[in-house]
């Protein structure tokens, strides 16, 4: 077959009105169907069904040290939460403070907490003129929504097969005093499905930022969260906190991480990771803001998943169920795209995402063309720092939600819409060439 | 019995070694007591042990709604928590937003925003000269410590039997633009158990603010927490977001609360209300914040409580707790102090606190001559902004943790520190007053 660039003005025309009267009868259909969000299915939060029950008595809420977790206290979280959350984001518990359901919410509090009290001593970011971030693209919305909604200049780096491009990051972080920190989903990246390689990782740990003050925000969203057939087959991901430390550059990264896909994405656990240094600062903050976090749903995830061993036996039911959704969103966007030209996509080794790169120009009017039809993709350019995708061409799949059937008529009018989408353009185009 | 004042120099030597010799004997005993934080006493987080299996089952995991609460969504809250928060703020459902454990870190939440976003488009605080905050003293400690953290200016506003000067806080807030807060536990008040008038209530209400982004963060952390004999007896609070509507100042209160010192202490749910502006602005600021807060731990609380009712039960068995130690604690100071004229105190309708003011000038060596003998009070001097008590005479008891036995002994100990630093104060007066 012919790719559509490859066609006739007037094969592509005929091959239009085929796929126009598909998407006609799948409008009709009146489908309520969503790819928008990476969160767990259903059948994922199910899978910690015993964690609900697992304690159940006054005397089942002590920690290991004799706290009463049901009571005020201990502001860093409790001892076996914070060695089980280091031994998920790979470092000591000493390096770990653990806080509530959300690590969104901490990288929030740490921006706020820069903004307001400065960082290790610094001058407060919002006393300077201008703070900038640097964004790897295509990367997390929300990310991207809280600095801009804290007024920070936003610089996009391109993402290549081993990361953000580290010239650029090397050229600005070095270069320039007013960038203070960069967002990274250093492992099966939201929503490219990359990780970065080791020679990315020591090139970060090797950063000479002009400013001191800056730091490197790590979110391991997806620390363990392999597709793999085999999850010892997942990727590795080289350990950034000793890299930065052998490198001379000890607290230059902040780790964040938590349960929300692992237990439950709106009751799991959340931690941050860092150097002494950066956590005592941290501290310095947070024991203004709160006396303590909810011990209890610490206690019940260290309860439950026991240790590290216990957590990678529920992902590798996680990625069960996810891997059959993964591999039906790569098979139809085959059968509907290949051979077409009109789209490339990664079929990743783990996260939440599949990553679509449409024709230029055509993101946003896909993503419409398939609410119009009753698909809710995430928003186009969302995956760019203040929604500007300057190709117009990224789109973020999101196939964990929907069940088998559905999603399979999800992707199937995504390559409808893709395809018509795609003829425009491209006798829009010839058409502009020929003036 | 004569005072210490109206005793003569020889009758106050013996008096000393008297005491001095019971003092020797305490400290000798090797003590470790504690009544320095108002926390929930073991007992008390035991009441709640049916909330533990409350939740047991995948399909005891959704809300009225349907909303699945292990995972994602639902900024505000499930629609029965905001209700049962509502119910014990005394405000509508659509008021509140319901959020994680800790009320203290929405109040935190709340001013951080208002530094960097402003309120409701007002010019953000961090940008302002000057941000003055009116503090009634005795006061939380932990409110003053988050204002100072902001480095916004605390004036001391003193308290009466109605609550704080309403003469002064007119003055300030209708006068002075800088002036953006004020700080207020409007029921039992921390420490001094005082229970705002009607007449005060109203006062606020009608107050006239010079600022157009000022606002009262009316801290009802004891809503529910009668000690009164008859539960029907407890005081009554005025409703103040009714009363500011009425007032044409709906704007102008923030409320907040939590089942901190109802359910568990450290694994409650808090949550704020205010008028739909108010919570729309917090909510703008919210989004970018978090997904959702722990939703299953506020359907835990409604399944476990039901309604207010449940939480009346509850608070009646607190209160039965709490009783025995603030009286133990009153006939103890009783039999201690009475008659001499060295401190006064209050035996409160609820709350967590008992207020206690030595002669001027010996609080602080009262609290470190006890801590020498093994009794850790909350420190002097914590209950004002700065840690600076003019009169040095404000000591904060907190009765609830320690068990009966230890509690008498605390507070003997107590009395005995209180006799040996007033005769030092009075014999060194004397002295003074010879040169």
């Amino acid at each position: 077959m012919a790719t559509y660039h490859e066609m006739t003005n007037e094969e592509l025309l005929k091959e239009f009105a085929e796929v126009q009267a598909k998407y006609s009868r799948m409008k009709d259909a009146g489908l309520k169907l969503d790819m928008s969000r990476g969160k767990p299915s259903s059948k994922q939060v199910d899978l910690s069904e015993g964690m609900l029950s697992v304690i159940q008595t006054n005397d089942d809420c002590f920690a290991s040290d004799g706290t009463d977790c049901r009571n005020y206290g201990v502001l860093k979280g409790i001892p076996e939460a914070r060695k089980l959350m280091g031994d998920i984001m790979g470092v000591p518990a000493d390096n770990v403070v653990v806080c509530g359901n959300s690590s969104l919410a901490i990288m929030y509090d740490m921006i706020a907490h820069s903004w307001i009290d400065g960082v290790c001593g610094h001058k407060p970011w919002s006393k300077l003129d201008k703070v900038k971030f640097l964004c790897p693209v295509p990367g997390y919305d929300r990310h991207f929504a809280i600095t801009e909604h804290f007024g920070v200049e936003m610089i996009t780096i391109p993402m290549n097969d081993e990361g953000p491009d580290m010239d650029l990051v090397e050229k600005y972080v070095n270069n320039d005093p007013a960038v203070k920190g960069i967002w990274c989903v250093p492992k099966y990246s939201n929503p490219s499905g990359i990780t970065y390689s080791v020679a990315t990782v020591r090139r970060f740990a090797a950063l000479e930022p002009a400013a001191a003050d800056f730091r490197i925000f790590w979110d391991n969203a997806y620390c363990l969260h392999d597709l793999t057939d085999d999850l010892e087959e997942g990727d590795d991901l080289m350990d950034i906190l000793s890299a930065c430390k052998e490198a001379g550059h000890p607290d230059m990264v902040y780790l964040f991480a938590s349960t929300s896909k692992i237990s439950f994405a709106g009751g799991g656990i959340a931690a941050i990771a860092s150097s002494e240094t950066n956590i005592n600062n941290f501290l310095s903050m947070l024991k203004y803001k709160i006396i303590s976090y909810d011990k209890m749903n610490m206690l019940r995830h260290v309860r439950y998943f026991k240790n590290l061993d216990g957590v990678r036996r529920q992902m590798k039911k996680h990625a069960e169920i996810m891997r059959a959704n993964f591999n039906l969103v790569d098979s139809v966007l085959k059968k509907g795209l290949d051979g077409t030209g009109t789209g490339t996509w990664n079929l990743p080794r783990g996260g939440y995402f599949i990553s679509f790169n449409s024709l230029p120009g055509c993101a946003r009017e896909i993503v419409s063309k398939a609410k119009e039809a009753g698909l809710i993709l995430t928003e186009a350019g969302a995956t760019f720092p203040y929604h500007h995708d300057p190709e117009d061409s990224n789109i973020r799949i999101a196939p964990s939600v929907p069940m088998y059937e559905d999603l399979k008529k999800a992707v199937k009018l995504f390559t409808i819409c893709v395809k018509l989408v795609s003829i425009d353009k491209i006798l829009d185009e010839r058409k502009n060439a020929e003036k």
